[in-house]
């Protein structure tokens, strides 16, 4: 049911990357449902992770781990999220880093862990514990699809993007995966992203990016306006492009660097947009006129979250008042209604705060056709906006969601 | 498809108001689209509306009329919201009042005009006028459940509610009724609510008490989080009961007469959430434990606006990590993750952050099947609380609000 979703790509061995994937069993039979990143010593690993302040335990010993040690290896599982388990939940995560540590001969410090499932029910450590062996035997640079299906739960397809740029004669790769479909409105990160490059770098300059670029892209999306326990995204530079380290943002290779992995972190957020749990459309919410970036943010939010304008947009309905009855909930300070302005697709919908005198209902049913659905808001107030992406609410989405754990 | 929605209340006549219905044909055949109410001279009457910016044009009369000279009539039409139409909405609602002043020989600031339905298109002006000779041949002081029939929507029954009381060997009645099943997340009032007693009471101390009330019943709704454009709640005291008006909240009559006063207004805004658009359960988010009540009520909404939670309720699908991960996203300020506790239905779910060490999948079961689900959330940091009550989120509200226009 994915909008616009395109076959994972071709993504080439990044050097000093390698992947394995393993069947651990967790909930779902014949899953490779356990997945090993291993790293190169020496390269920069960074990450944000939810602000949710349920997070769940293995978020918390990323946190703890990162800047400990260098990260050597992450120990990803799906079906089970190990959220909601308290301190149990803390050892049971500590239990599985420990084993990977002790059959590597890294320190604990070097492994970060992360999980994705079901939330509240305790980790099945030893089911883990079994795959390890078999992931690590799989490692290999090849193996980025297997990957985005490993870490796959409601979603449909795996998500993947490969950007490759050139910089004075030498070559550069960035590639990454995400999944994630329901329980989307990260802050700060995303379900699970993990965007590699060859490049060298500073540990810190890449966090900067990181940072800049997450508020870019996984953090302007939503499905269901439900921020996980969850969220994690990680960078790494394994460094083995041969470059002279990046030690600043403002460096010329920097600022092309930034260019190719802004596009690979906004494809692979839109591509969980794409797969949103029920999706039919793909919209875009532009809030621009704002008097401040804040109020865009927020307007497009509201828009994006509003359970009657997404079951509009499902129908194809042009029952844009749906829309202007949000922006004037949305809390903007100072706002005039008689100076908003509405575009969907390019068809004026609105103008002065009121229905379009050019207006037919033909081109509201024309602008709510398609699958890809552009809505421009002007507040009239000023130059700042922001973009959200989003997705309708279907039937299908209840459906996923009133079943989801049986 | 309501969820435990008694019958229409049989409600005496209260002395000084009559109500008219009559069929203007806005959008439904065979359907009495517009309610007159009629109040005796001197009758106090007091409102508040929405705080949506882009309120109705009718509602924008409303807070102009008030207090310009008594209010006499309430002129109410389904099926046209008459919001997001511009000045030429103002336009079209004055010539509906114009046209009752003209009819009843009252000022036209004595006419408070009142629209919901869908937002956008011009209002049926010359349909609306029509309609209102019959209206007012209609007039009774029996029509409280034809008026009840006639300010329906989406509603699939009216609602309504009465209360009389004795004080000082005289007897007083309060009674009215409301709608609204979907853009309910009332913000100073509910989408339509018109209650009505015989005491004599100063207009002043009416509409203190209606805001005090206002925020332990019809604030405290929430169906789909979306705020209407025409929310309007009405109090009315005719004074006909013949007491010496009362001129402060803290005369005894006062809270006798506030006691069923809450009683009504909880009964009604209660009514329109078990009468939510596809609702199959009605749910009651109790937050305790709270530092401050602004906490409580916060978390109580994101709880009751949880996509994730109102699907689960809907499927009767204990999934209570979902209501953790919503408490850890609700922003509350210095929250101790390991001190949250939740009950579902009086079975414990969660201490300490964690699942009861006492917890079976049997219980939450058991906790999740009836119609009425009571959550206790306790944020173990204080004394505040709140209360909310909400629906769950079913593939018939997706229907409902995909079709609602065509």
């Amino acid at each position: 049911m994915a909008v616009g979703l395109h076959d994972f790509p071709l993504i080439p061995e990044i050097k000093g990357v390698r992947i394995g994937v393993a069947e651990a069993g967790i909930k779902k039979p014949n899953k490779k449902d356990v997945v090993i990143f291993e790293f190169c010593e020496g390269a920069s690993v960074t990450g944000v992770f939810t602000q949710n302040a349920f997070c769940a335990a293995p978020v918390r010993i990323c946190q703890k781990h990162l800047g400990q040690a260098g990260s050597r290896y992450l120990l990803i599982n799906t079906g089970n999220a190990n959220a909601g388990t308290g301190r149990s939940g803390l050892e049971t995560a500590m239990k599985t880093c420990d084993e990977l540590a002790a059959k590597t001969g890294v320190k604990v410090e070097s492994i970060l862990p992360f999980s994705t499932g079901v939330i509240g029910e305790p980790l099945p450590v030893d089911k883990i514990i079994a795959a390890i062996p078999n992931a690590l035997a799989n490692l290999s640079g090849d193996n980025w699809q297997a990957a985005g299906v490993g870490i796959m739960t409601t979603d449909t397809l795996p998500k993947g993007s490969v950007r490759t740029f050139e910089f004075e004669g030498r070559s550069y790769t960035v590639a990454g995966i995400s999944k994630g479909a329901g329980m989307i409105r990260p802050n700060m990160a995303t379900m699970l992203g993990y965007v590699c490059s060859d490049i060298a770098m500073e540990v810190g300059v890449l966090q900067a990016i990181l940072k800049d670029v997450v508020n870019r892209s996984f953090n302007r999306i939503t499905v269901d306006s439900d921020t996980s326990t969850n969220d994690s995204c990680i960078a790494v530079a394994t460094g083995v492009a041969g470059n002279s380290v990046v030690t600043s943002v403002d460096e010329p290779l920097a600022k092309a660097f930034i260019a190719a992995f802004t596009e690979v972190m906004q494809e692979l957020a839109h591509a969980i947009v794409r797969d949103g749990e029920g999706a039919t459309k793909f919209v875009t919410v532009e809030v621009v006129g704002a008097a401040e970036v804040a109020d865009a943010t927020k307007t497009a939010f509201e828009i994006a979250h509003s359970p009657l304008v997404k079951t509009a947009l499902f129908a194809s309905d042009p029952n844009w008042g749906r829309i202007l009855a949000v922006v004037g909930r949305a809390g903007v300070v100072g706002l005039d209604v008689d100076k908003v302005q509405l575009h969907i697709n390019g068809f004026e919908i609105a103008r002065n705060g009121g229905r379009s005198p050019d207006y037919l209902e033909e081109h509201g049913k024309q602008a709510m056709a398609p699958q890809e659905i552009h809505i421009v808001l002007d507040l009239g107030m000023g130059d700042a906006s922001d973009i959200v992406w989003t997705t309708d609410f279907s039937h299908e989405y209840v459906t996923i969601n009133a079943e989801y754990r049986t």
